[in-house]
């Protein structure tokens, strides 16, 4: 898919914003671990996913985890390229959890052109908007649910993002993943395994009962 | 102040639209307590605060309540106009912590002319991240600092808002602000009146030892 695509809104761009952008855009494709974007440390522009997956998250000052959304194909991430926004004071960091391909747009040329165009303006308020609301439910998930229903709902995304029951995943990076310490997961985890919800073995989480799963994150 | 000097980039828009913004205004002013704005029950427009405070909320199923922010003189809320984005999905609560007075600027005045002037779209864009940025502060509160310090951060912030050392202020409430239960407020109130740090009476805390909190606060 070429990148214009990923904007419903590209054909109200004249030919030379269009052309400003378009001389501007970069493929690039990186490894599963590499770090995209860190913090205030580098803002390179907006991240178009073609394939592969990235997550997004913050880091507390004794480097606690917390997972804010994930990005999927044709995703677009709007935070690495926060800069453009002087009003954005909070780090995210930006790893590939997968091989991923992208296109770079290099926040200059979308910001020049954003400055003239209400279109592309009022499109990125829409995408602000869009991972606004993924941090309020993130809140609510954190307020609201218990942990019981915070990992079966982490266990159940992340068979459906893999595409299988067996996870190989540790209890620290579920621990980041829903933000809390690797002992409160593994005691969880254990009362899922005595309830014949999951299995556990060495890094690896299988889920063996998933309507049991599936009772507990709705109940 | 009139309502012209909340926008920076006023002078940007043209007479067409001044005049559309500028017709379509309404003053308002409301009680203590009185709530200006309800979930998607309503969604009015623009809030720009002229005097009084406001508070913004969000309740779980259960009625637990946690403030994501609060709005001070000068202040513009686009939450209670969330509508204009198709994109918002979450419900906020706003009340009136103060009698207030505000200008509205309905949403339709607002979003068409938003739709036209990139100006207008990227002051939006400011105020969204703005406000975004204000709330993931509060995940980073929730999620990373202790009770303890939670507490003091709020008992000092209100101390500070209200120009007083004596809070009139149930547990209960303080509670809701920082999304926990009152017996667990309660506990850490007694805690830190056995540390001289407030002492409690019916329906009050007195910041006795600010130093004390301020320490608790930063440590």
């Amino acid at each position: 898919m070429s990148f214009e695509n990923y904007f419903p809104i590209w054909d109200k761009l004249t030919d030379l914003q269009q052309e400003h952008i378009r001389s501007a855009v970069i493929s690039k494709s990186v490894k599963k671990g590499a770090i995209i974007h860190s913090g205030t440390t580098d803002c390179n522009g907006l991240i178009l996913l073609k394939s592969g997956q990235l997550r997004a998250f913050i880091v507390s000052e004794e480097g606690r985890e917390v997972t804010l959304f994930r990005l999927l194909d044709l995703d677009i991430c709007l935070l690495s390229a926060s800069c453009m926004f002087n009003s954005i004071s909070f780090d995210v960091t930006v790893e590939a959890e997968k091989d991923t391909e992208f296109y770079l747009i290099p926040t200059e040329a979308y910001r020049s052109v954003m400055a003239e165009s209400a279109a592309l303006s009022n499109y990125t308020n829409e995408l602000m908007a869009a991972r606004f609301s993924e941090v309020m439910w993130l809140i609510e998930q954190i307020m609201w649910k218990s942990l019981d229903k915070r990992v079966a709902t982490f266990l159940l995304e992340e068979s459906a993002l893999e595409g299988s029951e067996m996870l190989t995943i540790t209890h620290e990076s579920i621990a980041n993943h829903i933000g809390t310490h690797r002992e409160v997961v593994t005691r969880m985890l254990h009362y899922m395994q005595n309830e014949k919800m999951v299995s556990l073995s060495r890094g690896q989480v299988t889920i063996i009962n998933k309507e049991l799963l599936e009772k507990l994150r709705n109940s």
